[in-house]
């Protein structure tokens, strides 16, 4: 197996996200989105998707740095509304994040990088409100499968083109768009402390594990065909703990089953439900 | 149709609830749970089943007042407090939600209130984290089926008892399980702002809309059989749109379906996958 395994048809898959926007969005009667630009590959690709989908008068890019954020990861989102020609506005996370940070010690990574992705998702669902547009989701596949994301922060949107990808087909996307290289090739980060990187964080490459995901999820290959194929038991055994321990996070918050009819379990119409229109 | 209708064996509704608690929670390997006690009853009925599941140890109680909240609900919320003897924190969100509201103006009342039931979680997610802890939602279904709720606010939780359960119906497991009338009695109010009460927002009551949503439901029935029963068509109509048009609350972010596996349309294992234990 090779990362070119994992290509895809890179037009097509434009033209697939872009028409995935336009319905997803309109079918409300809502015309525009607005998205945390955060400087990385993920916000890029959805911003640049936005705008092919929807026109730059329709896309606004919030930038919602912590005092710490890098200023590399600023400029960065900053490249982007200039190659887009995009709406932006800045909002500091800082002081809300400092109030809530008082009774979380210094040390409690995990705990500020959630409240951290909380507060921008407060953020951007108060300006969605204030505009009446839509939230865009830049929550990858690899995120999404081995949990690598916040609940109620950065994995809330409306709508997300990019849940189906994994981060090396958002690579090749990016590639295929044309975002500038400096955003592509760098270490992708969450940027919630100084110098943080996933891949140093989740101690593999995105490349690695998508290739094991893929045979896993895609190709449904068993433990030991895989292991034939060269992945460690020890990296196997992870990976696959890590998928099955974050289904709740793919999940509606479970209810109590009392009635004939429950919400999310067997009350489910389609979030477009016939009478809508 | 009378509000008899809905009425449940409570006595059996208890030992259900109780028993989802415990599976729900200890199947995961945790043991406790923290929730917002806000002084109403929804709140004061899952932290009754809480501490009659899992004993008063394993329950604590966020009190997250605004400086406008009313002095009734704290009050009602140390009642339960005292009645349950469990452990309780008082965590103002006045600091953080004052923050955010710099750039929402007054009167805009649905975003601060938003904005309130999402620090709330912000506040309810990390104490949780801190603990080890899930957090026990006290959304009921009438408020899921109207959507008179937050989404990634008051709507998020772990687990939540009362989801499939009508407010009719919370009553009267309040009444069963010996919740003080007060609690009971009073006009149901989300505290959003001085005055608020969930009935006068929503201009109907809880009693007429269960009955009518008991219909739609869990009956089954036409709209000429459930106008037949003497609901007038315009709140009929009024009920229905506002379940359709918040169908997307109860749904997970809509992703772009690109490969064989989309994580929430075909990989969708339960939240207790096998491995897990």
């Amino acid at each position: 197996m090779q990362p070119q395994d994992l290509d895809l048809n890179y037009g097509l898959l434009e033209d697939i996200l872009k028409a995935f926007l336009q319905n997803e969005i309109r079918k409300f009667g809502f015309s525009s989105v607005v998205l945390g630009l955060s400087g990385g590959i993920d916000s890029a690709v959805v911003a640049e998707l936005a705008v092919r989908a929807l026109g730059p008068e329709h896309v606004l890019a919030l930038k919602m740095p912590y005092k710490e954020s890098s200023r590399e990861s600023l400029e960065h989102a900053d490249l982007m509304i200039r190659r887009l020609n995009i709406k932006a506005e800045e909002r500091p996370v800082t002081p809300m994040a400092d109030d809530f940070f008082r009774d979380v010690p210094e040390g409690e990574r995990l705990r500020r990088g959630n409240i951290m992705a909380r507060t921008r998702m407060v953020l951007l669902y108060d300006v969605s409100a204030r505009d009446g547009s839509l939230v865009a989701g830049t929550s990858n596949k690899t995120e999404l499968l081995l949990g690598y994301g916040t609940m109620f922060g950065d994995m809330a949107s409306a709508v997300n083109p990019l849940g189906d990808l994994y981060k090396t087909q958002v690579r090749g996307l990016a590639r295929h768009l044309g975002i500038p290289s400096i955003l592509i090739d760098k270490a992708p980060s969450a940027d919630l402390w100084e110098g943080q990187s996933d891949e140093s964080d989740l101690g593999f490459s995105y490349g690695e594990v998508d290739l094991l995901l893929y045979m896993m999820l895609e190709l449904r290959m068993e433990r030991e065909a895989i292991l034939g194929e060269g992945v460690s038991a020890s990296f196997y055994d992870r990976v696959r703990k890590m998928v099955v321990r974050n289904q709740y996070k793919r999940l509606m918050p479970v209810i109590a089953k009392i009635s004939g009819r429950t919400p999310g379990i067997d009350f489910r119409y389609a979030r477009d439900w016939q009478e809508v229109r």
